[in-house]
């Protein structure tokens, strides 16, 4: 059963705070393996890739080989049922649509003083995606973390998967056809995000490391952060949901148990200001948990981590839902843009009663990688800004030193640092 | 004596790419130390912070007092020499009018299958700012730090730095008055970045955490990310100068110090088309190191990290340049701009003759905080955004769902996620 709370209670306060504070991330203590991975690789490229390959995932990347072949991919796209690819290309052509109004502008002015300065963008040479193996070995992640970098204008995008006992999934390789991925690589784990961080024999080094992953994964990502950059620190996945008495039980409790049903760590929340609604979504929830092939993972989800908040007004969630920071929030209302201007926090907002956050997870266009673990009070999701970085540039002539120089120098001696002082100084004497 | 190269010798390709690979970052391994620290804070928080302060600092905070009044602040850039005061003030309005131009602008539209999508941007609640004590206690890093976050619209701005012994820097302080930092605390180390992250008794937790350090400091930012959000891993600084003969070699040689005077591990690199040019800047850089208060630092720096590089031709030079991607890029070309359009990885780029790196430092308006030791392939310099998320957001109603709702029904089913594909399906129903 799933927490209850009601915001009238007298203990309301500690618990809400309790429910804010709960740690869902695992524990285990897997830095320092990663670090002997990350080490091994390092040092023995190739074969400490194809030792752990055999070790973890079981099979011979010499026998059964080490990349996908680019016809493999676009074989598993043509092969695709014709509704199914329909729908991925519609996933495609709308997520490309809205990460093209990421791309930002270049900016150059030339101020009063005549100096002239800006920041020009521009994309990084290479990307790598990680795409876990087995039961979260998603195309539309595929799809949400290529397309991005394609619409950056990233050179080379590189995927690595693993594929335990040599086994593939069709549908990632027809999505990574789809997104233009150039490069697919059969390795996973910590060892593979070592091997797109410092480069191996066959495998070229990227530039930049996105992708969801399991503990091992994230915490290689993290450790490697600055050799590369990384997308972000991901954990378990979690939605709120602000619902009124005006909806079905049976759509919230739907919405509720698409979050749960990712993992057992995932989290699903639901706001009301209605007592009777809330026990008809709970009602609805047991009844259709018996119904999905998920059961099993949804349940331990909403018996462990699910909640059901009732409160005496909605007027009260926008403080209630930023202290959770949520990396999904609908907002299930008569008027939801209303609710949504008072909210502060959250990865991706879904307004209104026919916005469920599953649209989102593939067809709707923004990005569903998202802050996950009240991350969302400090970052966003995956952009097209993940695949660029930006210069900035400061031209002057002989005026403009002369309008600002002396202020550098002024504060060039004052920090001690003379020769800062005196190549501005020799500007100013001609 | 620094290295010299010579793109026309035949071992050129082997000791450039050494001169690239070169780490110049301290190996010392601080990472279980500041685990240790970090988990004293976290369960001890201002006893810890006290235990800490006397053993490094050498203090007792609670005679010498945890916070700096707003007062004392305030006393100190009264006090400043009107001069000094002026440049800070102007450097102040500089940096404030480039990072106003950075603010994101939201978006949002509505697209043919009826669905409304867009951006929010906001602000992090509170923001921390690392200020380093002892010699790299630059009241210009305040301001490079400190008004970004206030552009922003960060509420609560929380400067910490170590104060070695009880004593303060004054022009630190009148600084943090300028740029309108909220809260001075006396704490330094990789404490203080813990007491930042996870919040003690006395100091509230912030959201986004910057500002240099050493190798401690840095550490610990990488062990917090993810419980805060962080700037960047900074490393050692470096510039490369792009000079023609047409230069006063006395010129190049003072910027080419002005990097080599911040620190031993600092990198500074003269690319040359000149070897007649080359010979007399190295020439210079000695008769200029003997008149420099900060002779020691620099010399060590030119001696173990510096080099000039002759080409053949200029041409050369983005290619080159790029494998370093360095953090300060000059171009003391004729046609600068040229140069610039086939260069795609630095940090910031100074065009012209009479555009020093050290007018950067100060008054320029562009951040000086940029990414080092080659990370400017995929990571940019401080901005408003370090301060900002976005929210991305979608509306759709009954039409809308229509319209793209079968296509996430299927993508559902097909990754075997029947609870995603139900709780769509239910709004297509009616």
């Amino acid at each position: 059963m799933p927490l209850r709370l009601d915001s009238r209670d007298a203990d309301f306060a500690a618990a809400f705070t309790a429910l804010v504070d709960g740690r869902r991330e695992a524990d285990a203590d897997v830095s320092r393996d990663v670090a002997a991975i990350v080490a091994a690789v390092r040092e023995r490229g190739d074969a400490a890739l194809a030792d752990y390959t055999r070790r973890f995932d079981r099979h011979d990347l010499d026998s059964s080989g080490w990349r996908i072949p680019q016809t493999e991919c676009e074989d598993a796209l043509a092969a695709l049922d014709a509704d199914l690819r329909a729908a991925l290309e519609l996933a495609a052509a709308r997520i490309g649509a809205y990460h093209a109004a990421q791309r930002p502008a270049d900016s150059s002015r030339t101020d009063e003083a005549g100096v002239r300065m800006g920041a020009r963008w521009g994309a990084v040479e290479a990307a790598g995606l990680y795409v876990p193996g087995g039961r979260a070995a998603y195309p539309s992640s595929v799809l949400m973390n290529a397309i991005p970098a394609k619409v950056a204008g990233v050179d080379r995008i590189v995927m690595v998967t693993p594929t335990p006992e040599g086994v593939v999934n069709p549908l990632v390789l027809a999505a990574a056809a789809l997104a233009g991925v150039d490069e697919v690589w059969r390795i996973g784990g910590a060892q593979a995000i070592a091997a797109l961080a410092y480069g191996t024999e066959r495998i070229r080094p990227v530039d930049v490391v996105v992708g969801p992953g399991n503990a091992w994964v994230a915490e290689a990502k993290r450790q490697l952060y600055g050799v590369v950059g990384i997308d972000m620190v991901a954990g378990p996945s979690e939605i709120v949901v602000v619902a009124d008495r005006d909806n079905d039980p049976a759509w919230i409790a739907a919405d509720l148990l698409s979050q749960a049903e990712h993992d057992p760590t995932s989290q699903s929340i639901l706001f009301t200001d209605d007592a009777g609604f809330a026990d008809a979504v709970a009602a609805a929830v047991e009844a259709q948990l018996g119904r999905l092939a998920t059961e099993a993972t949804a349940r331990a989800s909403w018996d462990a981590n699910g909640a059901i908040v009732t409160v005496a007004s909605l007027d009260e969630v926008p403080a209630l839902s930023d202290r959770l920071a949520p990396e999904h929030l609908e907002l299930a209302v008569a008027d939801p843009q209303a609710l949504f201007d008072r909210v502060r926090h959250a990865g991706s907002v879904f307004l209104g009663r026919h916005a469920p956050e599953a649209v989102g997870d593939y067809v709707a266009g923004p990005n569903h990688v998202l802050p996950t673990g009240r991350r969302a009070r400090f970052a966003s999701g995956l952009s097209v800004l993940d695949f660029m970085k930006r210069t900035s540039f400061i031209a002057l002539d002989s005026a403009a030193i002369a309008a600002i120089g002396p202020a550098a120098v002024a504060l060039a001696t004052a920090e001690g640092l003379p020769a800062h002082a005196a190549s501005v100084a020799a500007r100013l004497e001609r």
